[in-house]
């Protein structure tokens, strides 16, 4: 295949520390990587038989193979990445392939890590990359039903939580409520939020696995989350759209997020809209109209093949470049962060470098603007220090 | 106008034989054919003011007119063409054209055929083309409520009429509800159904015709066929997104089909979304994570301009190339299939093409991937056997 | 920054004096102009921390500064535009600008206008362009309530007034639905209305300001108006899509219009859809298959940098030429409507350059549909005589 010549843009970014601000643990090594294994890494779909069927498939798949072997000197094939991945060491490898994302801090959710995973002590030693934590509201909330007798101390100890995380070094709040409810907030109905808060202290005194889910229990943790952010000074990070089949795409869309955004009681609350696709033209609608308002196209960058590029170009229509955040989403293996970084820092380059081919902004605004979105945004949102302590 | 030079990968697909998986009958001639029945055919529109007074201003129609002109060889009008294509001897005029769109087998719905089109043993004589029948869900179903004395009777007649149809080659089923209710499936409100269907009773008792409509109806029925088809491993296709203008657009996201896709008791069915434009990335995400599920963009090609070819490459986001599939959805008029056939191929070439030109995949894998939507998804996807038999 | 080449189409409408079918009074002068406000003027927010910290990182605030300099002959800077047009003298520097808009005539919504602005006399004084008056439905209903004692004498009040405006010269009728209820049109419900209108009753008695909201009002005037519309043989303007955060953009997709099209009680109404951006491949359907359905996209142009460009291409796809309007939707400022002129022509001549450059319509058919597009279909469903009086 034709190799394509890096785009110019690209060249005055490489000294950017990128702030990751939306990603997930590394599964602890060492461990023997499988294709499928590989291949679930970059799709949404659970059914095991997407991975053994169709990813191969997928211009995200086909498109990441020659990224990680051209980082590892082998033929862009399956079998000969995995062989080659495998037979090296573990720590180095990581160190290698995360080294070229040039990410300077990474804000990690570690809500659907399983035991495999890395502590962020343990991945912060493994990397070299300062670790800040993302806390994922649904998760602390299901640990904490059973100190609580009803919904108000629920969300009193909620609350207290998230306080004490935060001034442990916590620096975001992040809510899966798309996963578990509509995105359509609707004013919380006291009755049936009653009635949804009993049957799961239900579940707690029968020893059964607690989840929370529906409307009347995510959106008024949702809100009250909210509250608690504006607060504590963090933002609150939602995902919206994209994502995988155990949500309804029909339902994530951003814009039913409106009461956080026009309700006095919410007012200085930071949000930061995550993947959004397809909905990202919504998405950049908000952040030009609401101060508040942040977006960034994570996961569709790396899973949607070409789609990331026209969906980065769609963005940058509405949404201004100071609302525009740098995430992976990558999880577990440092492939998926190595892919995700070099085509988010290329899409950009391509987006911006449309503006100025087209004499909307200067090249010094299309350089200011990268640094903006790679970086800069993101530490003014978690009022995170410069320099490489994060 | 300026000839524009052919897409490389088109000639690699030169001898590929399509599935055409949707398509309708042709017109039985000997007729003339007026203008606006010509522009109808490139339109959506029912309203005849629209063929009067702005087909002729679309980049469909516009666009169609040099295709068959070159292909007739005259003059690219509209007077040029109907007075060329009116004075050729019809069958040999269709075996042309039909022939240029390199159609080894068409799967026809032939449910809004009226009285004037061919039956499918006439069209595969006339054509030369192996037929294979669609049966159509509602049209089905209509003719049976006369000898059903309940729904549960209803349905069972129409699974035993869809199984004895398949028996007889049918190798799918395909559902209109978009064109009678919403696609925003909702679970079966058993006394709703009782009330709906004693009303459609009583317009057969009193002769009156039946259509059915509503949700009640044709969720309930949706529901039943999804089993049936699982059961007798066929299809299940489902208009979905842009049609004519008796469907409420913002009624037909496929999105509105997630129980098909996570009830167990669907669990095996396979879904083919038609045309799906505006709605093709939601469309292309389902594909992407729910093994059963195929699309095409069938109407959006031939009579969306530009935005068909749009629509290819935004769908190649996320659908992998193994779910997509080849469709004309054209009706009564050899000039429909012909510019819907090579506006197909050359809309995926250059999607691929970009792919392509852009490293990720390989040229090989464009070839592949074209072959694949134009017949090998569909082969597999209803069990059709190779060869020319279809 | 490289300066562009103007696109060859451009020369071809140089002469084309455009109808302006959407725009807003100009503010009156002499006033000096800050920096803020002149961001205001290109954003839809209304909080002014986005004047403050991000209009100034968006497309189309960049893209408008050099635009406004080159006319200007100053730096493109903001503090040298500012400099300059503080300095000039406002009404040569208005005449200046608007000049260079070629606008024929200027169908003006003084709806929002407050009492610094131009009337319509004023206005056509100052600038020498013939103005028309769009009559804003919600505002005029606003001030009949008091004299009517329920529903039904309101809407005879709002009939008669917009009958005795249009009599004097009005061209149209504007509804703002979208920022007062849902556009997802519902059938009146006649106990609601009651309700609703007692308690705007109420308001009036006790001097309080009025202001028409909710579905049972907004519907119930709508369907009024559309009817008088069509008896008055008038447009009916719609703002749909993208506007300020006053609306919930979730509700506001011209699919909800719906009831309007299929209604043989508003048979033969023509209707305008405004903006429509994100839904204007949902506006371009329906103009598609509904021969009274027309469409602009506005805002969208100035306001979303290459969206604007893109929607247009988007639009093209299924809406007939002879179905597109210009408009700016500018007011208060002359750089506005200077900007909004140049990249409509702009993103119109690029779209339908591309389909000329892909052989789809001939040079002459893009010449002839820009025509359309910029005057011709505008005079034609406003009934506007030819001619410089508009």
């Amino acid at each position: 295949m034709a190799v394509r010549d890096a785009h110019p843009l690209l060249e005055s970014w490489r000294d950017v520390p990128a702030v990751d601000h939306h990603c997930h643990p590394l599964r602890r090594w060492p461990f023997e990587l499988t294709a499928v294994e590989l291949r679930s890494a970059f799709t949404e779909a659970i059914d095991p038989a997407m991975a053994e069927q169709h990813v191969t498939q997928t211009a995200a798949y086909q498109g990441a193979l020659p990224r990680i072997a051209a980082e590892l000197n082998c033929d862009p094939s399956e079998a000969a990445i995995l062989g080659h991945r495998n037979a090296a060491d573990p720590a180095s490898y990581a160190r290698q392939l995360l080294g070229r994302t040039t990410t300077g801090v990474m804000l990690v959710d570690q809500g659907f890590a399983s035991g495999d995973c890395f502590t962020l002590e343990e991945q912060q030693r493994a990397t070299g990359i300062p670790q800040r934590e993302i806390i994922r509201l649904e998760t602390l909330a299901e640990t904490l039903v059973n100190d609580s007798s009803e919904p108000r101390a629920w969300f009193a100890a909620v609350r207290g939580a998230l306080q004490a995380s935060i001034k442990r070094g916590a620096v975001g709040v992040k809510t899966i409520c798309a996963y578990r409810a509509s995105l359509k907030l609707r004013p919380v109905d006291t009755d049936a939020l009653g009635v949804a808060f009993s049957a799961l202290r239900l579940r707690v005194e029968h020893s059964q696995p607690v989840r929370l889910a529906g409307n009347a229990l995510c959106h008024a943790l949702l809100f009250e989350a909210a509250q608690a952010c504006r607060e504590l000074d963090v933002p609150l990070q939602v995902h919206c759209g994209f994502g995988d089949p155990d949500e309804d795409l029909a339902e994530t869309s951003p814009l039913g997020l409106r009461p956080l955004f026009i309700d006095p009681a919410y007012r200085g609350l930071r949000v930061a809209l995550l993947h959004c696709y397809p909905y990202h033209r919504e998405a950049a609608y908000l952040c030009s109209v609401f101060p508040g308002v942040y977006m960034d196209l994570s996961l569709t960058i790396p899973f949607a093949g070409l789609e990331g590029f026209r969906a980065m170009r769609e963005t940058l229509g509405l949404c201004p470049t100071s609302k525009l955040l740098y995430a992976s989403d990558a999880t577990r293996y440092p492939e998926v962060y190595l892919v995700a970084a070099m085509l988010h820092r290329e899409a950009l380059a391509e987006a911006l470098g449309e503006l100025r081919d087209r004499a909307i902004i200067s090249r010094a605004a299309a350089v200011d603007a990268g640094r903006q979105v790679l970086a800069e945004n993101a530490r003014r949102l978690y009022r995170l220090p410069n320099g490489p302590a994060g």
